[in-house]
């Protein structure tokens, strides 16, 4: 058993739950995870931990899971792969403030594998401000070009991209938030090995507490106003829509029998629509102005 | 022009959501419709009629649209059709009421035709009551079977059977609401002509406010605690889960450049997810036994 087998990386993913769920607690400061094993039944299972009404979290889940069997007709078709067992291990995390002003985050990674021999990496991490702060988004993505660019001087530019294109509402003509990074199908190339694509993943696992500690500063304390409440219900409502309607590892989920529960503790714990609701104030006139693809947030103003 | 041309049914549907929001203004006591016209770039438009905070409706929708053009790829594709234009016409209505004991309410009837001669009508009318009182889901079935029998001794269990297959939540394991009836390209049949489908349709259509006025007969008024009033959220957000996870019509309203807002007009005024949440009282838990499908609420106890 290497470093890279399956077993070593479901480990280390289910490690990386674990220290994420503490960093989050001491971010908290009030709230504390619960947690749910559960098994799937052709194979595998997780851990589900999930946290509410805390200072900071109103609504929380960080999923562990390592699922593996014979592969969904339905992922088969959708991947164009040819029939053969499957493994996949990750962590997927959606985090669900309680004040306006501090923004909802998601993180992924995750590992696939197939008797066939197949494999790769995926995940990213991307943030969603109720309302945007400028400053604040530079600030988060410099610190994903930083974690980026110790692996290839191309990811974060690449990787951006990808985001802004996955994490957009069709239908709204706009994006779900700023971004961030999100990456898919990561095998190995000619000049890159399975042991630098797992360093980088695992880079990305351990950027989450800190990146949103960083996104998270001076806001949790921030006193915000009734109308900055119903606009955070509005903005969730199309948080609901990106993941129901768009989000294709919500869909495939859902299809393939995975968890419900674990799957939706994405959902927000208040989410509100007006009909044709229109950005009322400054604050959410710019944020609706910026919910658009290819901002370059690291070099912004 | 005779009584089955395509404008003729356009014209009908255009008065009935004029009578039936006349109807629903008076049922509610307090609120008035407002009014958006507006035009498909590819042929056609509509009236989007929308109600908001008022005694009985929280906030609701009465849809009137006429749409034609080159026939979208992705409509051809899913229904299997040969290339050429349509025109489609119709009629739909979603309402969330504020009373946790009043029930949520939808309605869509509709006409589609081909250039090529193909045409066929569709839609229903369902109930979703956040609370089930089964006197009430029986008066509903009666009065849907009772209109189906002037046509046809065997459409009311056909459509009811279909409608608790359609609005069916896979990933729940219930049934939106208590069903009601559902028909999808009713065409002409060996003993059934064009002139008789058409009466049904517009029998199901002047249904649906003596039906909606019956349902909520008494519940308007009935007293709500805070824990109905979060149960009413809950169920507010599976019924957001059917619409953006498995509503086929919503899906092509969206995917082939429908206009958003009407319709996302369906989507409830406030929804709640918690996680793993499980009924907790009486009424709930009796709520929860019945979202299955095959319910003989004709006859129920």
């Amino acid at each position: 058993m290497n470093n890279l087998s399956k077993e070593n990386i479901a480990d280390w993913f289910k490690n990386l739950q674990g220290s994420i769920c503490e960093g989050l607690e001491e971010l908290d400061g009030t709230s504390q995870f619960t947690e749910d094993i559960w098994k799937r039944e052709d194979g595998g299972g997780g851990r589900t931990r999930t946290i509410k009404e805390g200072h900071l979290i109103e609504k929380g889940g960080v999923n562990f899971s390592e699922v593996y069997g014979p592969t969904p007709e339905k992922i088969l078709d959708a991947l164009n792969l040819e029939k053969s067992d499957f493994f996949a291990t990750g962590v997927s995390i959606v985090l669900h403030p309680k004040n306006p002003w501090v923004p909802i985050i998601h993180m992924n990674v995750r590992y696939f594998e197939m008797t066939t021999g197949t494999w790769w990496f995926g995940g990213g991490i991307d943030l969603t401000p109720h309302i945007i702060i400028p400053e604040k988004a530079t600030l988060f993505h410099r610190s994903l070009k930083r974690t980026c660019e110790k692996h290839d001087a191309k990811y974060y530019e690449r990787f951006k991209k990808w985001a802004d294109d996955y994490f957009y509402l069709n239908h709204r003509n706009e994006t779900r938030g700023i971004g961030g990074i999100f990456f898919d199908r990561l095998a190995d190339e000619s000049n890159v090995t399975k042991a630098n694509r797992w360093e980088f993943v695992k880079n990305i696992g351990n950027l989450f507490v800190p990146i949103y500690s960083e996104a998270v500063d001076g806001l949790a304390e921030k006193e915000w106003t009734n109308d900055e409440k119903k606009w955070q219900e509005i903005r969730r409502g199309r948080y609901v829509e990106f993941n129901l309607v768009h989000d294709k590892g919500t869909k495939f989920g859902l299809d393939t029998g995975g968890r419900t529960e674990s799957i939706l503790v994405s959902m927000p714990p208040k989410a509100q629509w007006q009909y044709d609701f229109r950005a009322e104030n400054p604050n959410q006139i710019q944020t609706q102005s910026l919910l658009k693809k290819g901002i370059d947030w690291v070099n912004y103003k």
